[in-house]
């Protein structure tokens, strides 16, 4: 099978190089910019891709939401299977992109959308047509847990760890989508979309780890606490969905205080299959290149999507979950009694506006 | 597609009743020895199964090597595609029933085989197609973690964590598979039969728990080290082949030492998708049915085998692979240089064969 990769930057070129060793998918055409790339397997415009029959699916490595988008929707409209790492465009657009895909008879797969390197989202995909899954979520940004690491472990200071970050080439330019919780956030509608075919709306609640200092960090480690930022979504037990992500301190014994540095975890829980945890490297160009590749050896012999045709936008409710929070609050530290995240994302942005330095996180159940 | 399940046990109660509430495929055939269960479902004669044409998916849950092989091999025979849980036979008969499945055109499936609800060969087989693997295994057994865990964690001595397991079904009557390591060695051998084609002969070593007592365990304990059963399997530096089975002692912040009580977890490493970890729960009813059901889930989109038409059989060189070792003989502790798996297994035979009471693990890297 012919492929095409959009964008040539590190997960394009991964991919690329990765299918020029494969016996099943050939490429020799990549999308880029004009004037950047004289290879002469760079193409610039999209309709050469678009109007080439003989190339069956399309691979995009462009991110963003607005190019990617366009592209994805023309890709899918002329019938090409449309395989993607791109979370923000999956997290905005899949109803969509599922609906074209569906039409044109074609697959759209985003493995490595979530997770980097590790197969989370097949394996949902896969796991709920036999099971009911119920929940799910994890550590889900190797920049954030990289940083916590670095301030849990050596001390270092919350600017120290985002430079250090950056220098690993770990933290973007503009880091903000990773420290906000935002990247973890869109995860999590990825996995909620897939696991339970509920793409989460409404009161989305999402804490990074922007007000988590040394300070902080200090005041868990001598409680024997380990912070990680823990994206969550699942069913309470009525049934409606809840969807959030917030900074949880963890025993130092417990799995996720030993996922450290840049690695992720990603768990799923169904009635049959019980708990199942994977880790693996959340990032970089080759692990991704290789769910990418995973998806595409996938597409000549199977069709399917990712996204179910029973999957429906679905409002969340926050206020069925319940923890007990430590906070710090200009300096004090208390223990809260078992509250709704609802509540304590409240209250923290009340406080907040009064101008409080406001620290919270969930104490591991 | 119409499925008929062969055993009504533990494993194969499971995979009837999922199928019974699964929209894709159905079932109202179980094939039991006379006598035993009078459902109207129940059928005692193989034939029955494979005349009836509607029937194009079987899923074998009887465990063993006679009446198991005996029956893929007449399944497989008969056009049928060929699910199963039973490690022994496809560690045993593996490339016999692959070979038979592609001259028929129907996939051997067997997901189930190694870790219970883990999806770890289907991933690798996955990951392969588009990667080169070079290293797998992990805590492959239940009753062993288990027994090490209550040892560990509760200083319990070994009968009575075994008794412990046997009271908690997780041992069955005869656990010398489990103690032994061989149960461990065939999910090794499936581990590398799926991830570097090659079915591992020749001198396989093995050593499991039964030389594990309490005052071993203490010994560890006393130097911050936690022990686990772990398989191996790879490709030394020259490409050759390693599959062996022994006792690790590692650092109580290790993944593995936090991997408790019948839980299993298994890795692999590949050139580009890194170290890859999965954990879940190794057995019971419906975690590994629901991994059968995930294979017959596959069938009516795909026609694939897991063992690639590449597999061979390949003699292992397990000189290749050195530890440092923690050995206590006669009640006195020694840690060894770095030295060839192999000669610490020749030494251990040696050692008992001379009488000593000899316990060894490999010290983690």
């Amino acid at each position: 099978m012919k492929v095409a990769v959009l964008g040539f930057g590190t997960v394009g070129r991964g991919v690329y190089e990765m299918l020029q060793n494969c016996s099943t998918l050939s490429c020799d055409c990549v999308l880029e910019r004009p004037g950047v790339f004289n290879e002469p397997f760079i193409v610039n415009d999209i309709n050469t891709i678009l109007e080439d029959r003989s190339i069956e699916a399309v691979a995009e490595c462009i991110g963003g939401t607005t190019i990617a988008h366009d592209f994805a929707v023309k890709c899918l409209s002329a019938g090409k299977h449309f395989v993607t790492s791109n979370k923000a465009l999956i997290s905005a657009y899949g109803l969509e992109l599922r609906n074209l895909a569906a039409k044109n008879g074609v697959s759209l797969l985003f493995s490595a959308a979530c997770g980097g390197t590790m197969p989370v989202l097949h394996n949902m995909a896969l796991a709920r047509r036999s099971d009911t899954l119920f929940k799910s979520g994890g550590i889900l940004n190797g920049t954030c847990n990289f940083m916590l690491t670095k301030m849990q472990d050596e001390g270092s200071s919350f600017e120290d760890a985002l430079a250090e970050a950056r220098r690993l080439g770990y933290a973007e330019a503009d880091p903000s989508a990773d420290l906000s919780g935002l990247d973890t956030l869109r995860k999590v509608i990825l996995l909620s979309a897939v696991g339970f075919d509920a793409f989460p709306s409404g009161d989305l609640l999402c804490e990074g780890i922007q007000n988590t200092d040394a300070a902080a960090i200090s005041e868990l480690k001598a409680r024997g606490l380990v912070l990680r930022l823990i994206g969550s979504c699942g069913r309470n037990q009525d049934g409606s969905l809840y969807a959030f992500v917030q900074p949880v301190a963890f025993s130092s014994s417990a799995a996720e205080a030993n996922v450290k540095m840049n690695t992720n975890m990603a768990f799923w829980e169904g009635e049959n299959c019980g708990r199942v945890t994977i880790s693996g490297q959340g990032a970089g160009r080759y692990p991704t290149a290789a769910n990418v590749l995973r998806d595409l050896t996938e597409l000549p012999e199977c069709r399917k999507s990712m996204l179910s045709s029973k999957c429906r936008e679905e409002k969340v409710n926050n206020g069925g979950c319940e923890f007990r929070y430590i906070v710090i609050e200009n300096g004090s530290v208390s223990i809260t009694e078992k509250m709704p995240v609802s509540a304590m994302f409240a209250k923290a942005e009340i406080k907040r506006k009064e101008g409080a330095g406001f620290f919270f996180a969930a104490m591991e159940e």
